[in-house]
């Protein structure tokens, strides 16, 4: 059956919310215990109580307080804090007790506290593990001519980790340690697409962020039920029809110029990757093709895909 | 002090959420009835506790149950609940009850129930006083040519009974029962701007919506703490620097064509319209003058206005 565009929201904004059904909510609460860092009175992450149990926490990094539910992180600075998790996930990845630490990419997420202050940071593929919010980047290549608006779509390759030959948003990737979104976003336009920096750097433009708590699933890879709050910062790149997006490592299989209707009949049909489609919606809502007098969900939509998370986030202003 | 664009929206969006502080929320929400219709499972606004006090609630027409602070609406079909909402509101007309009453307007705004299901509906000037979800259009004229991008800013008369003097969207305006949003932005360009219909049907685009809990101060005249969830369908107005918006009515004094420095300077000073405000902030947003690295607040102003609200909404699909 064709999905709606709020089934495809849902898919990916997938955590409860309060408002929604208090009692429920806290019932819900309960298969997860809170994780913090010793000092700050806030919550960074929901940690599934399966998680917790299958870890080893060495005592002099962690305490954890089973009545209260909670994980804390001991260590009074970053440095500490970042080496008692990446000795953890050492362990654990040695142990092999998680299916996702087998996908370890070497790539290191941070860890925000009040105010955008620095945390800690630890391995990408143990964030899930953790429910830390993650940071990306999304960038629809579009070309609006005399034969109406087309979109760049590539396919991912069948042999990627996580969700094989799903269509994909032109340019996503996530922002390690330090990284900027813009910068982020010239990285990856070469990486995944060809794009050279002077194209991208010509006709990107921000266009905001989405933000949403996804929950994993099978397509995702590895353990499901994990909890996933994410931040994609979304970019418009607008091209002339003679500049092709073209794949540049084993990631992509292939670029299509889809049209407005295509795309959203591919996503109907689920074809896309849960967060692209998402940022696609947000696209079409954006650029009036998805409007209160032809999307019945329209309100629902707009406010589930700028989910206000209830962990602090980064802030990634130049100074 | 400048406000910066947070500060705007925080005087906008001022309704507390639970996950901030869940006891805080808890402790506020005491403040408040929840407004109920009989046979409905469900919240359709926040009476503030004086609001029900200086009410007259016939008892043929109210149920109100103060251990838990309901006010339920009985009558089973729209035309019974309208014709008691309506009898209510003459009466404390007539003892001249609120202040808000005073600017009676002869415009009825919907309530709807889950799936968009009409329920009722009440004059536009009692909608605070109930803590209904009201819906509106604001749209943003723009000129972007060899001298940059340039906003067409109306300032509202010094008369008008709400936000005297202040600086405003180029159209906006509230939908009454059976509107819809983009016959509410035609009809309202030319009764605010003098756009002609043709003109705004050539180059209006619907852009998404803003949705944020207002709490009413001073400045909206009358009661004040009274709860304003409120929707409204933004829409961009590109035109050609030839057509220039004129006041047609007594409500607004005149327009001005500002640069976006103009406008950012007139919103750091405070001059906008609070509603106006956010509008300007989500058209900077998706126009990619407010980027994540140039905004710190970027994240917390993204959701904070398209926030969740509460209370089932409408949906204006056209069938």
């Amino acid at each position: 059956m064709a999905k709606s565009n709020l089934d495809l929201v849902q898919e990916c904004d997938r955590f409860p919310y309060y408002q929604d059904d208090p009692a429920a909510y806290t019932t819900h609460m309960k298969n997860y215990h809170s994780f913090r860092v010793k000092g700050y009175d806030l919550v960074l992450g929901y940690i599934l109580n399966e998680v917790v149990d299958r870890f080893d926490w060495p005592k002099e990094f962690w305490t954890i307080n089973p009545a209260e539910r909670t994980v804390t992180l001991l260590g009074s600075t970053p440095a500490e804090r970042n080496q008692a998790v990446a000795q953890t996930l050492a362990t654990a990845v040695k142990q092999d007790r998680f299916e996702v630490l087998r996908g370890w990419r070497n790539e290191l997420y941070p860890v925000f506290g009040p105010g955008g202050e620095f945390l800690l940071e630890m391995e990408r593929c143990a964030s899930p593990l953790f429910g830390i919010v993650s940071y990306g980047i999304h960038a629809t290549a579009y070309v609006e001519d005399e034969n109406g608006l087309r979109l760049w779509v590539p396919r991912r390759s069948k042999t990627k980790q996580t969700y094989p030959s799903m269509l994909d948003n032109t340019v996503a990737g996530g922002m390690s340690t330090g990284e900027r979104p813009y910068e982020c976003l010239v990285r990856e336009a070469m990486e995944e697409a060809s794009l050279p920096e002077d194209v991208v750097r010509a006709n990107a433009r921000a266009a905001g962020c989405v933000s949403y708590t996804y929950v994993r699933d099978n397509r995702a890879g590895g353990e499901t039920d994990l909890v996933q709050p994410e931040v994609e910062y979304v970019y418009d790149i607008k091209l002339s029809a003679d500049v092709i997006p073209k794949p540049n490592d084993s990631e992509v299989e292939e670029f299509c110029l889809l049209t407005v209707e295509e795309t959203k009949e591919a996503l109907a049909r689920g074809e896309f990757k849960p967060n692209c489609a998402v940022v696609l919606i947000d696209f079409f809502i954006r650029h009036g093709l998805l409007t209160p007098e032809n999307e019945k969900d329209f309100l629902e939509i707009l406010t589930k895909i700028h989910r206000r998370l209830e962990f602090p986030t980064a802030s990634h202003v130049t100074r």
